[in-house]
């Protein structure tokens, strides 16, 4: 059924004819792999199906096959023959290589391959290697308590769970950066070629750089077949997939077949070639010095889907078809004729030669896996933590903004180019051990994180011109228009064990949403497993934000990011929304210490008022939560109204607001509340950071009316204080999905967060100011007539609410 | 400083020398195309700076300059060549063209060419074609209460807002479909080429079947910088941009140059070179049949960015370079030798020949427009909702599952497979007006839509295999491993006045989602627009959902769209929850009669218990939420405690919930609510759906204790019914982010919202049971002990749970 195609490089092609498998490996090797070969794809099928007599050595009988059959036999076959030959280049050349499988529903593959390499019963010690341990690893595949149908984090020697698809190249890359002798195999299923992050993830090549970056070796599996539909690239021509290739930056090599002797052969070729041709490149850089972009080799793999397996089931085509893609017999327990197929299938690996009494794979195979840590279940880059080296970071108040504790709000600064000060000299005190990278989406300067470039280069493998601004492939500021590149990238830098942070324009945070929400469960997953060492977190900047993308407009106006990660498990994840550069430091600071978190911190680039000192700063970011006495009327006693707030505009609309309540209403008693970290909002019970009642009460008192200006989302607040004592007093005003290209100011009222639409809402809710609250809420709103008058007039905002400081 | 490499089709290219302009366009036709070019390029500098003095009657003055600078001229004047030169091919071919513009920053160059066709001031009879009208349109860009700075969905002629970029691409092919004679020009940036959704997008190639669709022609525009870095693209030499397109199926013509009538005579020659072949390879396939996948024409476009513009800005070089992405000079008012170099810049396009003294342009120009309908920005397709013909429906009732009232909750049915009998049958009634497509990840049949394959085959346009299954280039069912792809193919085929549905797992909705915000705020906004008439809503079904994810795993297990799109308008977002099968057919009626909404609806594939017969559904429907009396036992009064669900498994485990407290404490009076429409949930000034109080209470009583199992994450609740009676009394269950490869009741368990979670819960805030509640809850714990012992040992429920049906 399957064609041979003639393929560019012939002597890796099995070619069209049948003659004598040639190929790099002499017989007894070549054997050798095929067994080893078939006794992971044993283990794959008796994952997938059996509870008992794990090795057939009694007839198998309906009752020793799981009642419910999941996992995918499919892609593994492709997958184990691919870890089987790198496994030879380790032994072979002392290689350092790690395995990231695309089509990471082939769980049991990679799982099969750990065990028999002994690193799984080194990790969980109850799936010893023996029959007892052969049962249980059957027993704990896809069920109850056990571990996950797909490559997961349980999975020793993964970073990169294969669920979500389209990442396996981007972590790839990022895992390759700043790691000069790791080979990077990353397997690139065919469905998952379809998806546009993997689509763009080629691209990598204009960012590695051959002499201080490891490489990728991508593999494209090519099976031919999703679920139930052919691939895109499985029914294209070789010449159009080696132009794509080509097109990419990559030399394509071609294995196809479906005759395993040939296609080990084949394969060998492929990847000996491959190798040479990394070391050349690698070589000819490091020796020379890189004048070009290499051609990277990429290896094209067409193998029949679910290959080994059953060829028909029910008289209908299986092997090389869809009908292989998860399970190809699925009532083995009430189909005689099924069981016997099933059993027929197990056998035809032999596994009574493959395994000994004692149900342990001989040695004679055995000795084919590599050795120690060059077990790609076992290589340290594939539990980062484990080779993790801290950050040498600079002390964060060198570069604090000074503020005058009695004179707040007064001085503007673009908070975010403290920040890039501050990893400007991350990058120089972290050179030698070159474990930091900034990810970013082109908009580095815009960001106002430009002053790393005083030490730093963006990256760039290719041409550059004399009219370039900071550009070299030496540099390590990675700026790549796509979010998924970024956030990819990054992921696979920390899996390995290195740092970063990812600047991005809020709105367009959530272009990557989805992958951050996978690392979220992928951290979540590791923290119950004692052998993943903590990875660096995975810090976030969300700038460029809603409030002041006034001159950019409503698609960019959007704090989604928010909303989707407040729905994640308190362990992980965090939210800091700085009102100010202090703060800011204080809080990068934290979170590039902080191991095993995915930490958003949400702040504009553009100048904003500066509130707290340092010291001020770093006691309220301590606390997370604070009263602004400074701010407050209140005299420490108790208030009229409480206004809460979260953000940096929201802030500053907060403090005008109290500032404007005491010019109309002097003695209304308004206290100020600073949320900094988002989750001291939750309850105790629910975040680690959430508040008790009583500390809820210390700060908003345990009635009074609360006017709550937050950054995002407004009703995303009430998700969060749910359970909190008396939420309905809770009055929040936020981002209301109001916007166009417009003025700063404009902004908050056009989403009724202005300091008038706070101030008005304030006095709504005091019903004491009886007769006289008619009066006041006029003055808001012809405040805010004013302010819009003369935005539409003038096309800029009133001078006086431009250069607004606080002055009494 | 540009280069002009030899190209493949030197026909096109300019060339290296610098011969007389050769090309297809006379003298007088090519100059007449260069000033009506300039006029293009005047009005963007125009609307970009001027507040006054629009033509440049006098001397330009400060003051005649806005006081905040916002647009991006970098892009623009590429825009507007090849805008001017596809209305040459629309005039002399009459060609129906629409025109996208993935660099959508380039606003003021669309409208500026739909001001000069006359149709802007047709939109707007207030920007008239006079000095008058020329100055309100500079005023109105960039301004409050003005139009954004993107091509957005207040300038005609545009069905893509260009600000989060990725989705040209798959925008064009999306309007091609079905839609043969049209052609969609669509501009691809090369800042917008390194997006994963745009790079996975050109691939569209294989599902684009020239013989009944139109024509999508790329042009992927060069000009080489980002914000601040280089593209990849643009780096990339002519050899590798060629294979790159010629992997994805295209056939690349060059256009390179900075001589502006070089230019134009090679883009000229380009454009009809690319509308011939065009043309060849449609008629061929609808005059002999479709043999082979076509190659389709793109054209590379490399131009200087900002051309015409300033060639240096106080000595760096601005054309060319990313310093002309936006305002090449900021600070016009206050700087005199910026002001003077404004002038002369604008004057450089000598608008006095080309807009008579009334401020028209002059007739010799404005002849080059074409007429009506044809001109670009009055194209029908491109305001689809005037063109849009109502599918013709099938009687949904039609699809029932018998449901006996009486014996509520025993059958089980895969409800989504009712739903693709309905689409079945869609298919078949609208096949004359060819104007529905179901679009999904490759998850059609296990999804449970099958029978669609009944009438209807997956579109591929390629090579096809006897053992494909339902495969074809006629195909209807778009069925591709992107959810990119999904969802802008639909956008597009909605927006150019088709309808369509996009079925997707749930948790892979994600990848999506920024997509589907953007929609959102594309709908939000042409609400607000009288001539942009109403296109089918985005109707989305998430199925394969987290609690039956049992068999996929956690990554597989997120139902965070829902939330997403929770802080959306309400006029334009929809959620519904289907509990049954009869329910989601009168959802899926609705929400296929509906106009200009994003209706997510949510509901699993697996069999699940069917509740309602159809009466009672459409009833239950049409309130969007009520009492479920039969499952209640407070006979109409006052309960105890309510039941509330939303989601299918939710509303199972309730049900439930409800029958087994009545086995254990008969005397507790439950009510049962169940909610279809999640809107509901939200206090009537939220949302149009939303409830009084008075019916909040009629629901779910003033004050008893309500324990709601929700389908999703269980604060977003709390988010939605803030504001409702008394909410600190609604005690939420439901997704809470625990998940793995397991049990379907062990889902429930693990995230707490099992039936014994629910019964224990509503136990424990029932006071009124004093003593009785401990033994109570001993009983419910011992039942959820009991569950979990099973699975772990049978790796599968326990038959009285899996098999539960509602028997008293």
């Amino acid at each position: 059924m399957y064609t041979f195609d003639t393929t560019l490089s012939s002597a890796v092609s099995t070619g069209d004819g049948r003659q004598a498998a040639p190929g790099p490996l002499d017989p007894e090797t070549l054997d050798r792999m095929l067994r080893y070969w078939h006794a992971a794809n044993y283990l794959t099928v008796a994952q997938i199906y059996l509870q008992e007599n794990p090795l057939l050595r009694e007839p198998l009988r309906a009752e020793h096959v799981k009642p419910r059959l999941l996992g995918h036999w499919g892609t593994s076959p492709g997958l184990s023959l691919i870890y089987t030959h790198l496994n030879r280049l380790i032994s072979e050349r002392d290689a350092d290589v790690i395995y990231l499988a695309g089509p990471g529903h082939g769980g049991p593959a990679l799982v099969g391959h750990a065990y028999l390499e002994g690193t799984y019963s080194e990790v969980y010690p109850e799936v010893s290697q023996d029959v007892a341990g052969l049962r249980l690893l059957c027993r704990r595949f896809s069920t109850p308590g056990g571990i996950p149908s797909h490559v997961s984090v349980q999975t020793p020697g993964s970073v990169h769970e294969g669920g979500e698809l389209g990442y396996v190249l981007s972590h790839a890359f990022g895992a390759a950066f700043d790691n000069p002798d790791l080979i990077v195999a990353a397997v690139v299923g065919d469905g998952e070629a379809e998806s546009g992050p993997l689509a763009g993830a080629w691209r990598g090549t204009a960012f590695l750089n051959p002499a201080r970056d490891g490489a990728v070796l991508p593999i494209l599996h090519l099976n031919g077949y999703k679920i139930s539909g052919p691939t895109v690239l499985g029914r294209e021509t070789d010449d159009n997939l080696r132009a794509f290739l080509q097109g990419n930056g990559y030399e394509a090599l071609f294995v196809e077949g479906d005759d395993p002797a040939r296609v080990h052969q084949a394969f060998a070729a492929a990847l000996d070639i491959s190798h040479n041709r990394i070391r050349a490149i690698q070589e000819a850089a490091r020796d020379h010095g890189l004048f070009e972009r290499p051609r990277w080799p990429a290896i094209v793999l067409r193998t029949p889907k679910g290959w080994t397996g059953p060829k028909e089931v029910d008289g209908r085509p299986a092997e090389g078809t869809f009908r292989s893609h998860q399970v190809p017999m699925t009532d083995t327990r009430t189909n005689p004729a099924h069981l016997a197929q099933l059993e027929e299938w197990l056998r035809s690996y032999r596994p009574e030669e493959l395994f000994d009494n004692n149900g342990r794979l001989i040695p004679e195979l055995a000795g084919l896996a590599p050795r120690g840590t060059r077990r790609i279940s076992a290589n340290p880059h594939a539990n980062g933590g484990s080779i993790l080296v801290d950050l040498d970071l600079p002390d964060f108040r060198d570069y604090a903004v000074e503020v005058d504790p009695k004179q707040p709000a007064v001085i503007r600064q673009e908070s975010t180019r403290r920040l890039g000060m501050m990893l400007r000299d991350i990058y120089t005190r972290n050179a030698e051990q070159a474990n930091f990278r900034l990810f970013c989406p082109d908009e580095t300067n815009s960001n106002r994180l430009g002053n790393v470039f005083e030490v730093e280069n963006r990256c760039f493998v290719g041409p550059t011109l004399d009219i370039d601004d900071h550009l070299s492939p030496d540099g390590r500021v990675m700026e790549v228009l796509s979010e998924h590149l970024c956030e990819g990238w990054l992921e696979g830098y920390t899996l390995t064990g290195r740092h970063g942070i990812f600047a991005t324009y809020e709105a367009f945070a959530m272009v990557s949403a989805s992958m951050t929400v996978q690392h979220t469960k992928w951290l979540q997953e590791a923290m119950n497993l004692p052998w993943r060492a903590p990875v660096a977190s995975l810090n976030i900047l969300l700038t460029s934000t809603c409030w002041r993308n006034d001159h950019n407009g409503f698609s960019h106006q959007g704090p989604g990011l928010i909303d989707v990660m407040l729905s994640k498990r308190g362990t992980v994840t965090r939210i800091y929304l700085p009102p100010d550069a202090n703060c800011l430091l204080s809080v990068a600071d934290h979170c590039l210490r902080s191991r095993n978190y995915v930490n958003l911190i949400v702040q504009d680039k553009q100048p904003q008022l500066q509130f707290l000192d340092m010291d001020q700063a770093i006691e309220h970011c301590d606390r997370g939560a604070s009263i602004w006495h400074r701010a407050s009327n209140d005299d420490g006693g108790d208030p009229d109204v409480v206004l809460g707030c979260a953000g940096d505009i929201s802030t500053q609309e907060t403090v005008a607001a109290a500032w404007f309540l005491r010019q109309i209403a002097p003695d209304l008693r308004v206290r100020v509340v600073n949320v900094v970290d988002l989750m001291r909002l939750f309850p105790a019970g629910h975040h680690p950071h959430g508040t008790t009642p009583d500390e809820f009460v210390e700060l908003f008192t345990a009635d009074k009316p609360v006017i709550f200006a937050f950054h995002g989302y407004q009703r995303a607040i009430h998700e969060i204080v749910h359970g909190q004592p008396d939420v309905d007093r809770i009055h929040v005003r936020g981002f209301n999905e109001q916007g166009t290209t417009t003025t700063p100011f404009q902004m908050t009222v056009l989403n009724e967060m202005s300091r008038f639409h706070l101030a008005a809402e304030a006095i709504r809710r005091t019903p004491h100011l009886g007769d006289r609250a008619a009066g006041l809420l006029a003055e808001c709103e012809a405040r805010i007539a004013a302010a819009n008058a003369y935005a539409h007039e003038h096309f800029e905002d009133q001078p006086e609410i431009r250069d607004w400081v606080w002055t009494d």
